[in-house]
């Protein structure tokens, strides 16, 4: 899978992704993702010491999609505007049908009024399979975020 | 014109076009864009609701020079240096002699004391197209603002 | 060196190299560089009027050893995080075994108690070259800061 034009489907992959939270298209959002996958928000922390416990847990597309669902209920998104930048990816090794590669990433927050901080930073750590179409989505994306500091009302996707 | 070497060189656009707003040489900055073309700057708000008054609007490279030259009299801009992240591109759809194109963007300012803040976030809505010598050049470059807070005195090129 | 499959060599190396950092892998980072090279954290100012005295100065890999010996030593590093975001790498010219480029960056601290902020933008100038088997390394890489306001008792590689 990883042939000379990898790099940039990664790239073009991670770009998507941000481009598709960014815009508010967040039902398209759980199709990055196969069936069964495994999709995370966690801390360095809690990653570093191995506890599972999360932010968000999700181990189907399904339960992304009831993700997605609930934030739209609790209309909590719709306040803000976030803004990813997501560094060049690293790819650390392949396996039969995935690829294991890490990118980092920093999310700034966009409040109504207009005033911008600094939301998150860490890095995705993602393995990635090819479907059916030859299309790449994710098998996992594990977000772990360096800070632990989380307005946790608004857990939403990263 | 979107073969496999195309988002490198898309990518390679957007360095080079930071890079030159980043180190303040003003004057070459219009050279990016043909002699009809469009650059606005807007937000986001206003782009949603498709209202035409940006922040900076100008459908010509010569107006992109006026502008320039406005920055330079106004002497205001040498106060304050500039850092541009530009996340990676999304290719859109690619039409006759024109790609479109999306890319999101985080600038922060440097002021002289030393002082740093976020001063914009937003994503370029781009249609790029290949000039006679076969390098790539902005027909449109939208930049859309996440928040419309702005320092409008600074009206310089993002 | 710079074939078509260059500039993702180049954005591979800058991405092995800031997740070397902020995986707080110090050990490692000085064989990102040749053994005789140039690695310096200056600021514009300094750089703009050829100043030599940088934040670090360095001109061997042993002697970025001894830094990082130092700062572990110190202890200083682990009190916090960093989150190094490198945009795409401009070509600058091509020499004999030795290609000039410039990437920009931004590096986000997170403190113990999850404070984000900030930390430093500026570029990276390099000149990379390859080792004996060929992989991409630093012949020399300048870190050029925005701003001059430096936290001096941190001073970590950039």
């Amino acid at each position: 899978m990883t042939d000379s034009g990898f790099p940039q489907r990664l790239a073009a992959l991670n770009a998507e992704y941000a481009r598709c939270i960014d815009d508010d298209r967040m039902e398209a959002w759980p199709e990055f993702f196969f069936e069964r996958c495994l999709y995370k928000i966690t801390t360095a922390e809690n990653h570093r010491n191995g506890f599972e416990a999360g932010i968000i847990y999700a181990d189907s597309k399904a339960m992304l999609k009831d993700r997605v669902s609930a934030l739209r209920e609790a209309n909590v998104y719709e306040r803000q505007r976030y803004r990813h930048i997501v560094g060049g990816p690293a790819i650390i090794a392949e396996e039969r049908h995935v690829v294991r590669t890490e990118s980092p990433f920093l999310v700034t927050r966009i409040m109504r009024d207009g005033r911008m901080d600094l939301f998150a930073t860490g890095k995705y750590i993602d393995a990635v399979g090819e479907d059916a179409d030859g299309a790449l989505r994710f098998v996992e994306r594990i977000v772990v975020c360096d800070s632990a500091r989380f307005d946790t009302l608004v857990a939403l996707p990263l």
